[in-house]
């Protein structure tokens, strides 16, 4: 189907209009303007003509097939239009009306009848509120969509959930005179979804590169399956907007979604290998180069110059990119000494000087494509009056040709006089900037690509150890009395089923069986009231430290009395020695999974933020990704000659929380807090589970 | 002398050329192509005229008055001829060509020789190794300076010390459209000084805002002094490049300075006022709309938008770079309600929905303008082909005339078709954007020099209780016997004298004085052995901590004999409670005085590299600031119910090891580590001091 919604062999547009300045108007001269290859349909009962293309009354009317239509007509009577075109056999649907689900109550009602009457007769809707779609193949030249910008033919594909950003994108590659391959924008995406687009053009020959703007996921595991698939292939290269709580909300009036931050969309990106932007700018400039450049194989960039302070620019911004500006190898270094100006540096940068002339340049090139210690290549280019820039621009577009590593160039001219200079590297496909800073970022966001793909993620670890059927036990318990919190015992006995290392424990009763529990376990003991009536025990005394043999009676009999009335049971603890404090947490993002977060206790989570997130299922690569990328790691792997500790245990309780977590969606919040981490081990001391309501 | 570098009454070249692609021919032709309003006086020996200019032999030769000379010889000729400019009262010249201290060696010697012929004659000196200066007053035209960009007039002066980087900025206005007032790139700076040129341009009517680049300063003090008056009248945005370590070598490689990662020209701009900047396009961006709009009073933005996705993206980016977007005060939503589209959104943002009209936007412009809780305005326009988007851009131009508060645009439309509304727009000053990101930074540019400018840092307190001869002495006799460390008794004297508050402590030369200096002090103490041969004192057991009454003698005997080769002296301190660990340090910045830290002790500063930075003197309000913007600030200030500390005594001994270091500049390093922090006091219990060599 999506290969009729992009290259419908003819459109109908039920609501096509007279008076210029309409929608129904708009979308056929759209059409005829970008010369559209197929057949118009314009339907309206009080015209013969629109624009001069003979008009129907009705869609019926219409003798040969219609594969798409666009309906732009009051929202009351969409429901009753997609019956129609039920009735003719059309295929795909763009409703580019507006008042459906965005404005609640009766609009909601109405989209639900349209997704309805569209099942029926097997029609595709794209929409609701939307603008349509656009494809520059020279076959097609579908413009179903009533905005104004007339892309040129490229490489790039364009998918928004806003059509006001999508037009803005769209419209930056206009500017820049780069071209688009498709185009598309569904608004309420009623039932074509983002990633069907996305998984269709990856498919896509032509397609290069796919540009993606999303606000809210109605389906992130949908997302997230075609995202990892598509992204292994060709970069997606996708902003996720409304992440500030102030921009949330704004989406939320928007599109009537929950207002949240939201951290869990670009994770989610990253674990898929979508190189993810904050800024459509840089997501623009970073298209280009992808659409034309190969993807660099390291992070170790080469610089050309023929002017100081840019080049120092381009190596402040490379360099805090997590780029690297090594030394020439020596090959390198013996191979171009003599081939450029006395004064020149041969190093990296190599200055060429502003009397460089294509020769230099070229000698340059061929020694950086050359050196096995370079992965790309930046050219910071100026155009003195005094060179024949041209010769050296034809020179950077013959080692372009080669297609050997990615090149990038930020041209320091004036447009208007150097024009030859810019024809030939326009024509060369080489990418140009008009600062070092831009550049520099296509090329960062290139080779993050690279290092996403080329990550070694690995699937998640199976643990077949784990006792799946005691875990729901556990739940099911709580759930069947009705809460949502379960008992100490209850999430020890579920962390058991997992094989996640706890200090030793015990449940009693009373303080007989107590003291029975503390004797098995060993002494110190730690003793905690346990009452489903009873959340914060620290709050309310509800826990006992280094409780020693003499004192575990007297402990438990004088919490059972300050507790009576909540019947309480008690947990007795093996106390376990001082060790690094961590915290690890799970919590459920509907449709993604859950967030799983890491860090290590006190301080370092609630005052200094030292957090690091991820999203299940969590693979051991990811795990380790985890514990390494909290700034306080240090701490934990050996600070000023203290022993380190055991970061592999660590990394399988993540691993394990993850499978548990996985294995039950309905745990919607779950703090291992503390888990005392030793040279050797890791052992949970306390932890909290909540399932959510059913 | 600025105004006749920048006013030139005439202008001669001496190297003057005749061959087209020369230098020595460009700037005449670039003067004659500017229109340059003065006199032009081609200096060739070999030549009647250059570009059908009359040329003569010598400067000599040239009967009129001379104010300004360009000078494009090889360097080794540059001497003599400013001998001929001497003779002939040359006030200012210009010297373009390189091979001068950017070459070292005989080039650093000729550019001496160049400045000593020069002062003889009372000539100020531009550059060498430079570009020039352009000044696009409509009585003056002069394009002395060999490049390509030909700026339209405008209110926006630039200086850079990379003629390349000017180069870049001042291209980037001329794609914009937006016009520049003047111009300068003096490349090694021999003489004339970018602190001397924005002096002038501080006193210029007509430049409304001041570009400045930097890659290292001569004379950061004259800097300073200069940027921080001109800055309190007018804003000042900067740029410092190579910040990174590799982007450092770049410069030192580039302009012969010291490769150091620079922290301290980013904190010396925010201190004078400066508006600091890492991206040239956002600068350039951000200059385009200081240039027209008034700065605003405060961070509270309320948009106004036709469209939903971009201003989302406004509203995340704006949130980001901590501007608020308050909701609309009541008498404000009072007064629009009704005045829109039934659908609309009366909020912040107002939606006036893409069919909104002239009169929405208008209602919507005025209710923000009045609205006392709103400082600036965010248009978010996009061009919808139904509706009059001219006269919806005449009433911002309208709404804009009025000067209440500063208005941006993001303006998404398709230049080539509306092209009314824009120059409607460009027309009235509104500056105008195709990103809602680019939009939200320049307005939050102007937000910033807002908060800069009204910051009330106050001046240094001057403490008249300290005794600085007896801090001389202390530093005098270290010098006097070739020591840069000071020993342990004359860092404490060092720091009575300055009444920095440290534990009780007295020296000891042997057993029995340590006893009877423990004594006095109460116990228990902290033993330290003090010897200039021992610097790091617990790497070599020099410490003993917690030390009661019974093993001191025992202590300092057992020192004594280990250190015996060292003939120690012994420190006796009061061993002081356990409390906050603060580090504070001062190191001196040659020509800008001392960068200052602040940072909690241990892991915050070692592993979390939590530290605040500033530069001396600091005042009262800086110093609260050091210690409120560390992120570890919440465990001064109470955290869990603990009892916060002193932080005023923490802010009294920044301000006085500021003065101490300012009274002594030779000062190299001063590290107080740890000041212990209680609740109504802090002490120093270990510091160093290092002085540098004279």
């Amino acid at each position: 189907m999506m290969e009729v919604l992009f290259n419908p062999r003819s459109v109908a547009v039920i609501g096509a209009s007279t008076k210029e300045l309409s929608i129904g108007n708009r979308v056929i001269k759209n059409l005829v303007d970008f010369g559209y290859k197929g057949r118009i349909y314009p339907i309206n009962p009080k015209a013969d003509e629109v624009r001069g293309i003979r008009a129907f009354g009705s869609i019926l009317d219409v003798q040969d097939e219609v594969d798409l239509v666009h309906i732009v007509i009051p929202n009351k009577f969409v429901p009753m239009a997609i019956e129609d075109c039920g009735k003719k056999g059309v295929k795909v649907v763009i409703i580019n009306s507006a008042g459906f689900k965005e404005i609640g109550g009766e609009g909601a009602e109405l989209e639900s009848q349209a997704v309805e009457k569209a099942k029926e007769h097997g029609i595709r809707l794209f929409g609701p509120n939307c603008q349509g779609i656009i494809n520059t193949d020279a076959d097609v030249r579908a413009y179903c969509n009533f905005t104004f910008t007339k892309p040129e033919t490229g490489n790039i594909s364009i998918v928004a959930q806003s059509g006001g950003v999508g037009e803005v994108i769209n419209q930056r590659f206009s500017e820049l005179g780069v071209g688009v391959r498709m185009y598309a924008s569904n608004g309420n995406a009623c039932d074509i979804s983002i990633p069907e687009i996305i998984k269709y053009w990856g498919d896509d020959e032509l397609t290069r590169v796919i540009v993606v703007h999303i606000e809210s996921l109605p389906d992130p595991g949908e997302f997230m399956e075609v995202a990892r698939e598509v992204a292994a292939k060709k970069p997606i290269l996708a902003m996720k907007t409304g992440r500030t709580i102030e921009g949330a909300k704004a989406v939320s009036s928007h599109t009537g979604g929950l207002a949240k931050v939201d951290i869990a969309t670009e994770l989610m990106f990253r674990k898929c290998g979508i190189v993810t932007f904050r800024d459509e700018e840089e997501l623009c400039q970073a298209a280009v180069a992808f659409a034309t450049q190969p993807i660099p194989k390291g992070n170790r960039v080469g610089l050309i110059t023929n002017t100081g302070g840019p080049a120092i620019i381009a190596t402040d911004e490379l360099v805090e990119a997590g780029l690297e500006i090594p030394p020439l190898s020596d090959n390198a270094v013996e191979t171009l000494t003599g081939k450029l100006h006395a004064a020149a540096a041969v190093s990296n940068p190599i200055d060429v000087l502003a009397t460089g002339d294509a020769g230099h340049f070229r000698a340059a090139m061929d020694t950086l494509m050359d050196d096995p210690q370079i992965d790309s290549v930046f050219l910071n280019f100026v155009t003195p009056f005094f060179v024949d820039t041209d010769s050296i621009a034809k020179e950077m577009a013959e080692v372009n040709k080669e297609g050997k590593k990615p090149i990038i160039c930020n041209l320091m001219t004036d447009k208007a006089q150097w024009t030859e200079t810019i024809r030939i590297l326009k024509a060369s496909g080489i990418p140009f900037y008009s600062f070092p800073e831009t550049a520099a970022r296509a090329l960062a966001a290139m080779t993050r690509y690279n290092n996403l793909v080329s990550r070694e993620v690995g699937t998640p670890t199976i643990f077949d150890d784990v006792d799946a059927e005691k875990a729901k036990a556990q739940i099911q318990t709580a759930r069947n009395e009705g809460r949502e919190l379960l008992s100490a015992d209850e999430v020890f006995s579920l962390l058991d089923a997992y094989k996640i290392s706890t200090a030793k424990w015990m449940t009693a009763s009373n303080p007989e069986e107590a003291v029975a529990a503390a004797r098995e376990i060993g002494f110190p003991v730690v003793l905690k009231v346990d009452a489903e009536s009873i959340v914060h025990k620290s709050d309310v005394k509800g826990i006992s430290l280094d409780v020693g043999e003499e004192e575990v009676k007297t402990v438990v009999e004088e919490m059972e009395e300050r507790f009576a009335a909540e019947k309480p049971r008690f947990l007795v603890q093996e106390f376990l020695p001082e060790g690094k404090e961590i915290i690890i947490g799970a919590k459920a993002e509907p449709g993604i999974g859950h967030l799983i977060v890491f860090g290590l206790g006190g301080v370092y989570v609630e005052v200094l933020e030292d957090v690091a997130f991820g999203i299940t299922p969590v693979t051991a690569y990811e795990a380790t990704d985890l514990i390494t990328s909290v700034k306080s790691h240090k701490l934990l792997s050996g600070f000023r000659g203290e022993e380190g500790v055991d970061e592999k245990a660590l990394a399988e309780i993540l691993q394990r929380v993850s499978q548990l977590v996985t294995d039950f969606p309905d745990i919607s919040e779950m703090d291992l807090n503390p888990v005392i981490a030793y040279g050797d081990r890791a052992l949970v001391a306390d932890a909290r589970i909540r399932i959510s309501e059913e």
